[in-house]
């Protein structure tokens, strides 16, 4: 072990380092139904983003704009764009670059992990489906044309699996049941309340946050069970 | 909705907002087991900390100090020292005001979860309990009086419940075993993997990180199961 007189040994931490945080890219990984019949299962962990509606598209990038594309999304006809935004929180925290998904949606929605909402200042936010967002709290955002003062949207996505109606005829699940979702490994845990979202479009996948993906080690692990 | 014209709209996170991520304040939750008849549980999540050796001790803080009793922790004989350092990871990045924890130890160790150790600059650092350092990352401190090169003793810390003989004996576990802690709520999930820790002065006392505690949402439940 190395000695050496430091006077004054204050570090920063910079802006990317913070950015590394909460925007690791993101997680695929494949598992199998317990049954061994089941279909190829993606889950990823969702970094923070946002949904916008034309409304707020308008004034945040300029009237009558439209999200550029940048990369699609697993599930069809959801992608990235290149555009982002700043969103701010209590006692004027930050958070640069929130990704905006596309396409755009009827209300505007930020989806967070507990540690963003952390790090925006909040104390708490409440754990909602996409689109249910009565009663949530709002933020102001920032885009290079104007300022929405989102009054609600502001959520922490719950863990959630898209399938088709063939999906959830296999796994005999029907429209907003609740499923497991086992993952293996040295931090290995079982998500009690997966949603169930079927739509005809839909490829199985299951969404779940950075901080639930931090916490399992889902990068670590090949081990992931899906069951009712 | 307000619009109002942005010129330029770039925001930064300052310090005292990283710092807030990873060091909420520790959070303490009561629980029984299934049977109801098992003793009070405290659950709690602990933030990223450190462990010092009197050897490292010596070079950091100068030879012969002692650190300096801030408050008590749950487990008996344990406290919180005033004392912090700051470690350096990869690409020189670095994580300042990091809590020494005593007494001190034969070995250093540094617990993180896997949020700091991204934000550290790490890929990925390996689940142990304490103590099980072999093979595992270094890092560079720096303390008031001199830097320490540890060449491994870098863990996330595997989730584990302290308890005493009596209370093994109830839960009818032993030394090592793996136990189930099922934590409630909208964000609720099973720990598969908690480890049985018995020692005669321990008292029952769950010990996760702070990304298992945000993914779960510790803060938000009182619903806590330990079970085998």
């Amino acid at each position: 072990m190395a000695s050496t007189a430091v006077a004054n040994p204050v570090g920063s931490i910079d802006r990317s380092a913070v950015e590394r945080i909460v925007r690791q890219v993101a997680l695929e990984y494949l598992g199998r139904g317990k049954d061994g019949k089941t279909p190829e299962l993606v889950v990823q962990a969702s970094s923070r983003h946002m949904h916008v509606s034309r409304e707020d598209m308008d004034v945040l990038f300029g009237p009558g704009t439209e999200l550029t594309y940048d990369r699609d999304l697993y599930q069809p006809g959801n992608f990235a764009s290149k555009e982002t935004v700043t969103i701010v929180g209590p006692r004027n925290r930050l958070i640069s670059n929130l990704r905006i998904l596309g396409p755009m949606r009827k209300q505007s929605q930020v989806e967070l992990a507990f540690t963003d909402a952390i790090m925006l200042g909040f104390k708490d936010i409440p754990v909602r489906l996409s689109g249910d967002l009565k009663g949530t709290p709002g933020t102001v955002i920032i885009g290079p044309k104007g300022v929405v003062e989102l009054k609600e949207g502001l959520i922490r996505a719950a863990i959630h699996v898209h399938m088709s109606p063939a999906d959830a005829e296999l796994y005999g699940v029907v429209q907003s049941d609740r499923m497991k979702l086992r993952i293996g490994g040295p931090a290995g845990l079982t998500f009690n309340n997966v949603y169930v979202r079927i739509a005809p479009t839909s490829r199985l996948n299951v969404h779940m946050d950075t901080d639930e993906a931090n916490a399992c080690g889902l990068h670590l692990t090949k081990e992931i069970e899906l069951f009712k």
